[in-house]
């Protein structure tokens, strides 16, 4: 049933997005849909030159395109790498094998080795439809993944991409389970630890759900668009990156995993370790620090929920030669004062150049993980790595391989706030009792973070503070009126981020 | 954030038919994208008159359509009851708050009463994604519903939808859990217990994936796509209908949900249970008989899994105030010799028509399950119901009964058999020792059924039976030359359907 001459078409360009969904446009009354009864909604495979695609069929009834002709969504144009009037040709797809592996799974049988490889190989190969990825996700949420399918599934993520070899017996990278609110370490580790002399290829997230992903702060001082070579140029030069992840594609299969995790707003504990790990070994790291910040509104909400993971990401870490160190850290309150990408790269600004002003806590715990991962690789004795951190950073020597980097990364500029600034006020005066993250972050993305990159929100109550009625609790930085009255009208039909008690 | 003027745009009617998922096309550079921050495979609200609809966004970078202008999908034309050149207005959609039940679900816990229903109720309105619909199948999915949650939901999903009332204390029913070709009790049944003077509102569905449906039969025969006002009046005038359900829309919700079942080719027993019980409820009916066939290559492979369902099935009943009675049947071959609308609608008339030839194994299957059914209905004391219905069969009522009430679904025409026929022979003589029903309705399908009403197979070899070399054991029907050649493709690559054993 291979196809044969009926089933070639001319391409057209209808320039119709449908961000990375594959969709091929047919004619109703085409030999193609007729002979082979295809229908809207059925998968086929297209075939240009000697690559071949997934797409799901819409069917025209109308005389959009012309007979002979086919349509193609501009993602599928892009995987094809084919151009308006080149001639494709449509076959029937055969059902997918291992997604009987899935289903064994629905029934409660555990994955073995081999069925995460197969299906994992074959999201890889683009076989998975949203549904079919959809239906894998959700088996694998919650904590249904037993320590042995999280090790199998890293591993099969590991094999799906390509792996840096960076020829040196260490390389150091760092990672954190998200969710805190301006909790901006990595532009001030990797610095400390590449000026130690020690390699740390790091790359970061853009923001998917928050105000701010590392990549994002970033950006708003140096490049982070870098294409493997380039990261590979800069980490050669300088001995550390701080470049944006998602270009490099080292584990792809993971991106489709993950954006399908994202539009379900789905967690999964075994899937988030392999998801980090498998990452972590393809950019070739041995060693790796993980900050979990613990807080009521934190990702991680509990220390028996962080011990939990802690086992499973060490664990994990073992089976695949990798040493996996954790950090618990406090969550309960956002770390320094921005909250959105130029606001955040202001505080870690402050700590490089050692400014009064600078915000203690995101000092404190850059100084922690980078000294943790100076004392793993060697370059402090135990306990005297926050010591040895503290030094690089307060001598200036971070400050400037801050600039070195950047510069590596096509130069450096100053962040730049946003010019609308609107002071919340206390309508009481009392000790700031308790923080709410989410509310707050949830803020700093109506007022534009992170597409508007110097809006977001500068926050100035933390926990245990005393403030006077009428003193601002935070400030909104936007760049158009209307951003403000958005943030405004959720700040005012919710329970306030900041909780005051009276002394 | 409600929606103002700027969101309202002029629609365009581009003729792209999606199947059943609502598209919205809007120009990249329209002020709704810009303002609103939408992008490709966001979803949306799509306002138009005094109906809402939830839509994903697909971003137009041409000039398909003008600025000012959108365009729907033909299921989102066909779902807003819009027409060309009619003004819509576009806003956010907030997020859904039941999706966080199936999330509690994927961590193990249970459904309660009051989750089901907001859940079933978010989808009944459309506000799931096809990918959350996956993730709620999902969690369903195998054995993961305990006999509570069942019970829950197969309520949720009788109120999801309208409800019949026929006034009369009692309405009978039967389903047959699939999965066995021509196993085509239904239009054999309904005219023994409309003779006997019950009622019986019998809808059935069309094949999904397999060579034919009940609906699919019966419509070579007669109309089956009525209104629920034309099956009321056929059932008030002759006590019986033979109907396609899918017009009906009696449980909407379940449409949606076995789609993406079908589309991820998911079983799950729960989920089956709520819909054919939720559907029965709906329908008005009081007492249920259900056929389980089992076999090795039917649906329900073992008796131990047929006890389970029956437990179920039962069970769920109790709690809806119907009665429900199982029949476990054989299922390790076809009944009768038909497989393909017509050559199954043949067979039909043959047992109704007393033909010597009749295949006996679909009249008696037929006349146990009607038999039960008067039985239940007291029109029969207990044991005798099966004479009963073959009295009433064999004397010609049924049939008097079965032509009136295709009279009264709109006249009764002779079935008609495609006109290429061609035999598959045995290539040596022996004792027929298993069939494999995948294989010969995959056979049927590929030879055109149900699409070309006329195509399917005929069997001639039912285990047990002698053959000799060179007899047949099936006859392939197609209406083309190219069909036949994708039928014999598929049987000479695949292990031969019928096995025979040397005597």
């Amino acid at each position: 049933m291979e196809g044969n001459n009926s089933n070639v078409l001319r391409l057209r360009r209808l320039g119709i997005d449908t961000h990375t969904e594959h969709i091929i446009f047919m004619r109703s009354d085409s030999s193609v849909c007729i002979s082979e009864g295809f229908t809207a909604n059925t998968r086929v495979y297209v075939h240009y030159s000697t690559k071949s695609i997934i797409a799901t069929l819409n069917v025209i009834t109308s005389e959009l395109i012309e007979v002979g002709e086919a349509a193609l969504s501009e993602a599928a144009f892009r995987s094809l790498n084919a151009a308006e009037g080149e001639l494709i040709s449509v076959t029937h797809m055969q059902p997918i094998i291992s997604f009987s592996d899935v289903r064994a799974k629905m029934f409660g049988k555990k994955f073995n080795n081999e069925a995460i490889q197969r299906v994992i190989s074959d999201v890889n190969r683009g076989l998975y439809s949203k549904l079919e990825i959809a239906a894998f996700v959700t088996v694998c949420s919650g904590d249904n993944l037993a320590l042995d399918e999280v090790i199998y599934l890293t591993k099969a993520m590991i094999s799906s991409g390509a792996t840096l070899d960076w020829e040196v017996p260490l390389v150091m990278d760092k990672h954190c389970v998200g969710g805190l609110p301006g909790n901006r370490t990595t532009p001030i580790i990797v610095p400390i630890v590449a000026a130690a002399g020690l390699i740390i290829p790091k790359t970061s997230s853009r923001a998917i759900t928050s105000p701010a992903g590392t990549a994002d702060v970033i950006e708003t001082m140096t490049p982070v668009d870098l294409t493997l070579e380039q990261i590979m140029d800069v980490v050669r030069k300088e001995g550390g990156c701080m470049a944006w992840g998602g270009a490099v594609k080292l584990s792809p299969v993971d991106d489709v995993i993950i954006s399908v995790e994202k539009a379900l707003d789905i967690d999964s504990a075994g899937q988030m370790i392999a998801s980090v790990l498998s990452k972590k070994a393809a950019a070739g790291s041995t060693h790796v620090v993980i900050d979990i910040p613990v807080g009521a509104t934190a990702k991680v909400r509990s220390k028996e929920e962080a011990f939990l993971l802690e086992y499973y990401l060490r664990a994990v870490g073992l089976s695949i030669g990798m040493s996996v160190e954790v950090l618990i850290t406090d969550g309960s309150q956002p770390v320094g004062r921005g909250i959105g990408p130029a606001l955040e790269a202001l505080d870690v600004l402050a700590v490089l150049r050692n400014e009064p002003a600078a915000p203690a806590d995101l000092k404190e715990r850059s100084v922690q993980l980078a000294g943790l991962i100076l004392e793993r690789a060697g370059a402090a004795p135990n306990g005297k790595g926050a010591e040895r951190a503290l030094n690089i950073l307060e001598s200036g020597q971070a400050l400037t391989k801050f600039y070195s980097i950047c510069e590596a990364q096509g130069g450096f500029k100053e962040p730049a706030p946003a010019p609308i600034q609107h002071d919340i006020l206390a309508s009481t005066s009392g000790i700031v009792h308790s923080v709410d993250n989410r509310k707050l972050a949830k803020i700093a993305k109506l007022a534009g973070a992170p597409k508007s990159p110097g809006a977001g929100v500068l926050f100035k109550s933390p926990i245990g503070k005393y403030v006077q009625k009428g003193e601002p609790l935070f400030t909104i930085y936007t760049a158009s009126q209307g951003e403000l009255s958005y943030a405004l009208t959720f700040l005012h039909s919710a329970q306030h981020p900041v909780e005051l008690v009276a002394t």
